[in-house]
């Protein structure tokens, strides 16, 4: 009996997008505005779920709270008030596309998950990066 | 030819996580400030999923007003502005967290379309708790 | 490595569900205040995600902007401050409940981004008639 | 002491925009696709300010459900499923823009009030035509 | 020049709407179901309004971080999973309506700022018990 | 008969909060996470208001479509996937604050609708930087 928890939670981050192997016009051609040199930013939002079932004890699948903290303490705390292009570890190397955050984060979690919470799994990384704009990874 | 079709509903309740079997000091330990002990409350948002073929005189996979006044008929009626712990028969001996009442939900709804609305069939339950936590339920 | 791209669009149409095959009492009987005789009129928005791998170059499975050029071109532009019984099209001889409108949008999208963007596939369109009623169709 | 009670409510309507002394291609360059020659149409939103002081016996200034009502019945029952342009009365021969809806709707409310509810007054009608254009009248 | 700030709070609670001078049967007559007995629940929103003028080495009139921990401090911590009837000393004999609350909690913010934050003003208190009610309360 | 129209655009940008006179250590202390040296970044929303009365021939104190057009190209261009602190000649010596922000953008649409629209005045600029922070300027 699957039950499916969501969490939501935000932070606020600088990118742009540019290729470094290709020109600045190159560049500006194919990402336009968000090329933009200086940077531009976004309030992203971000969804976690996970699924497992209900503990007898507790009607959790697992405590909100604690899900949250997970999702902070391994995710957000690196992307908050960070410019994705030149703070963040974990997207060295890769443009900061909101597809490529969603899979960064997914390999994140999914192993802390694995670790910690061995009793759910995840499921899916959405990222809002505008209310217009969004994504979603299951994993492979 | 399936399509899917969503309706929210809301509803007004108190509750608290409790379990009878621990001590107050367990279940302060384990559900927190959601423990406390004259309950606290949420404006609880359902969204209901079925799905179906649409029906060539109507357009409609079921009218959204019908599926409307089965969920307020079965569900609501006895979830509104009641207290999940005390008032509400289906919740009796079961720990009132968003899953289980996702569970129980699923359990009444589905069998209810089952009988009046056979053309179609319940795909999912999903409730907010707040616009940061909430749960889906796809039944077993 | 399946990411899924969701790009909101919106667009402001009138409409009523009528069944020209059925006398005027049977339609207000069946569509009650929908059937109305002048029209009304709803804020639709629509979601439409599709699927596939993040270019290695962009980090885009597809531009947001360029998905929304398409869905704006294909779409949008035959709908929006229309009149969903007299204007469109694609609409000619369906009720425009929002199932029949989710499927006839799904069948312009997928051969209009088969052809036109085939690295992606369409997965889902998601349309809103209102904040609570809304619909999913994901293909046959 | 004056607390202002604020209740939302909603309504799905047709309109165009069109002016009858001028030739359909001023009207056409005025209004643009508002002028849609077979309606387009919103899910507006309305938003009535009433303020006054907390009755001491019941902390309300107004029962927000006693406001509903009379909101309802004067105002929403005449818009909901209608079409601005011909089917009501307290539009006829205005302009439906948002702007006119709301100074109509200020009419009506502010003496209906003034009747039925004379500890309270109108303070203010807010309307959405679209989440990015609304309105809002104080009276004169 | 004034330039007005508000921040947004929320936070969980139960509460019923009962006026111990009155029998049963005329509490359930006027407040309806929010006189139910065992209490039901919302999650109010509360965005708290000052004003001032922007510091020059700042550009903040008041760090919204800073307001926010005030409210949190002065009031969110006394009202989070609580129960307004039985839980609050500052709401000990009022009616919790919305109106008495927004009332409550301008008296212990207004003092507090004048106090803490000499610089801005507390404009206004505005509490969402609904995404439909919500009041305002601007002081006598 | 004043009526207030109200016009809601977006636009992402990337700012930090530093003030040059400051050692870095002190605006670490004094702005937090704001002072983040690589700039984070906002989906900003900004609502303009202005008022005036509806013209006979249009029910439009102004059309909200020429309202937009006057915003976008007097200010969206200029802040859109821009950062604030580098990009944008009107907050150039000015600390990128939302307060800073608001007081800029009055000024500059007050003038630009004095003269291009001037049975028209703007009456408030609002601005959310974050759903929870906003800010609001109505003129000296």
């Amino acid at each position: 009996m699957n039950v499916y928890i969501c969490r939501k939670e935000h932070f606020n981050a600088a990118h742009r997008l540019f290729n470094p192997k290709w020109s600045d016009a190159k560049n500006a051609e194919v990402f336009g505005l968000c090329a933009s040199p200086n940077f531009h930013g976004h309030n992203y939002e971000i969804i976690t779920t996970v699924c497992g079932q209900p503990h007898e004890d507790t009607g959790y699948v697992i405590d909100a709270k604690r899900l949250s903290q997970i999702i902070q303490k391994e995710v957000i705390v690196y992307l908050d008030h960070k410019n994705l292009n030149l703070d963040v570890e974990f997207m060295r190397g890769k443009l900061p596309s909101t597809e490529n955050l969603a899979v960064a984060i997914w390999d994140i979690l999914f192993l802390c998950l694995q670790k910690q919470e061995p009793s759910v799994k995840l499921y899916c990384i959405e990222i809002y990066e505008t209310p217009k704009n969004f994504v979603r990874y299951y994993g492979k």
